[in-house]
């Protein structure tokens, strides 16, 4: 048994290799903290929180000011009672990037303290995951030569950002899959179409013998029902990500049949709120993918021993680390992209 | 890391202290399979299936049957990677007593292994729980003295079996709401009544003062409309057992919006579904409660574990094990009704 001693936040920045673009942002640095849970015991559970200030509305200065106030929560409680913890933490739900780090430096320090992976703690549904990798909002040409070496390093899911210009997307997407056959697509639009034209993007691609293994959130986050007029309009899976947050936001995108897809991020969801997103989608016969923010391998090894553990996602869109100069990888698993594998 | 070597069937036959009587059905004894499963390492895990013809359409016969085909599927397997073999087991979703058992037992050797109880490996978020205890249909003079013992035993959560005459169903209720003050009543009817009886029966109580915590089950398990339509014109919170099986019907259940409450029992659900139908039920705003058929203690001990662990359960019904002659008391809790506590 182990109590919580204290829990200690550290700010950390991040650069990009090279700037990264998507819908209405540039981003050159990614700010996030560090987690770090002690118990008494001396064992210790790394977590970290990328926030988004787009998606989430969080900023990193906010976030950090809660350290005393979560020590209050904490200190002294049981990391064994994992679920205690996770429930207190829902109440940060305005900072669920605060509230996934904390609640996985909780199974971090258990896993420590009773030398079981997180992943085995979690289920051990796989061994290995394929990752993809992300082209970023460019020039054409620029987007072609990035998602050409992407293939040439074995990647076969191929992320593309648009949604910034309707004509030039559908460029960029068909030259992409002229040179990288046997590719899948992610196309992430990041709220930048209206529904209509997101519809017109897809029947245009679909009308050139273009396959799209899904288009993820096409229109505005709020708007639950451009999302279901899309989808009900769209040869290709249509799924949500800047909508899908919680797992209430997640029951009603269900009930509305809005979406074929969810894009769960930890960093949207915590620990708590992406256990049931995974069996709620399941349930509803619904298809998952896991997508990241900034995170370090310290972060992304949230999300990889997630879906390593639970098994649940066809795509794996965890390539932020690769993104970041970082000085030392820190994950509690095997890098080898594409593939990721458990330790 | 330890494989599974095999799991060995028994059929195992305890005697009620009294016959349980619920609607159109009077049981004498119950008739469970234990589930041992072994690991190379030495590890033993313990399930139990108490199958129900009239809920699960199971016959024990054909239960035991099985032993061979689910050793072919598992033998090999890892205990650490539960969620691997827990979806093989949902393969055998017409036999899902069995399933319980066998995913149960995996759990439990993999808590063996690495020495932390099931209801930790599940999150610990309750130490104890407080059970209720069940007046099974009689005379309206032996409900009563049922109901008195109970209440004077220290339970405060008393359920009521009714089903099978309205008048006299209304009449037991209402005597024995007179003898235990502050006790909160969950009343069963078993499928027993039409959608109209069930309403009359709630409005004559509701109108006498009586307040129910739960009508469960009111209507045939295959009537969700009904579920509804009693749901819409209760005062009480309603709930299904019958029909709430796997995942898929309560998501069902859920998008007609046909109920308030759902009876879990790892006997209709295993493991599995049971631990979406947690996430999902959550999710939707609606309440739970844990139920059981016939356990003895070493299948009680499954819905101990799982409810400790998961918190999630306004009502504990896991009486059986106190219902039947056991030699032995086996479940890995502290048993001290009303209240068992995590070990």
């Amino acid at each position: 048994m182990s109590k919580i001693k204290k829990i200690t936040f550290e700010v950390k920045k991040y650069e990009f290799h090279k700037p990264f673009h998507v819908t209405g942002s540039i981003s050159n640095y990614a700010t996030n903290i560090e987690v770090v849970l002690e118990t008494e015991d001396g064992a210790k559970g790394y977590g970290e929180a990328s926030p988004s200030f787009r998606v989430n509305g969080e900023k990193v200065e906010a976030l950090y000011a809660l350290e005393s106030s979560i020590n209050e929560l904490l200190v002294g409680m049981e990391v064994r009672n994992y679920r205690q913890i996770f429930d207190l933490m829902d109440k940060y739900f305005a900072s669920p990037s605060i509230k996934a780090a904390v609640q996985y430096a909780t199974l971090d320090a258990f896993s420590e303290e009773i030398n079981v992976p997180v992943y085995q703690i979690l289920g051990g549904a796989r061994t290995e995951i394929e990752i993809d990798k992300t082209v970023s909002i460019d020039t054409v040409e620029n987007m072609v030569r990035d998602a050409v070496e992407i293939y040439n390093a074995g990647h076969r899911v191929i992320k593309i950002k648009v949604g910034e210009d309707l004509k030039k997307d559908i460029e960029a997407v068909e030259e992409i899959a002229k040179l990288t056959s046997g590719a899948k697509y992610i196309v992430d639009a990041n709220m930048g179409y209206t529904p209509k034209e997101a519809i017109e993007f897809a029947k245009v691609l679909y009308s050139k013998g273009i396959d799209l293994g899904l288009l993820e959130q096409p229109v505005k986050a709020t708007d639950f029902e451009g999302l279901k007029f899309v989808r009900y309009n769209c040869p290709f899976p249509v799924g949500a990500d800047e909508s899908a947050k919680t797992k209430y936001d997640i029951m009603r995108l269900i009930k509305m049949e809005a979406v074929d897809f969810i894009n769960i991020k930890l960093m949207k969801s915590g620990i708590s709120d992406a256990l049931a997103i995974v069996e709620m989608v399941k349930s509803a016969h619904l298809q998952l993918m896991i997508g990241c923010m900034g995170e370090s391998s310290v972060g992304i090894n949230q999300s990889v021993n997630f879906a390593l553990g639970t098994g649940a996602f066809v795509y794996h869109d965890l390539d932020s680390a690769l993104l970041l100069k970082e000085d030392t990888f820190r994950g509690k698993y095997i890098s080898e992209p594409p593939v990721f594998k458990g330790i």
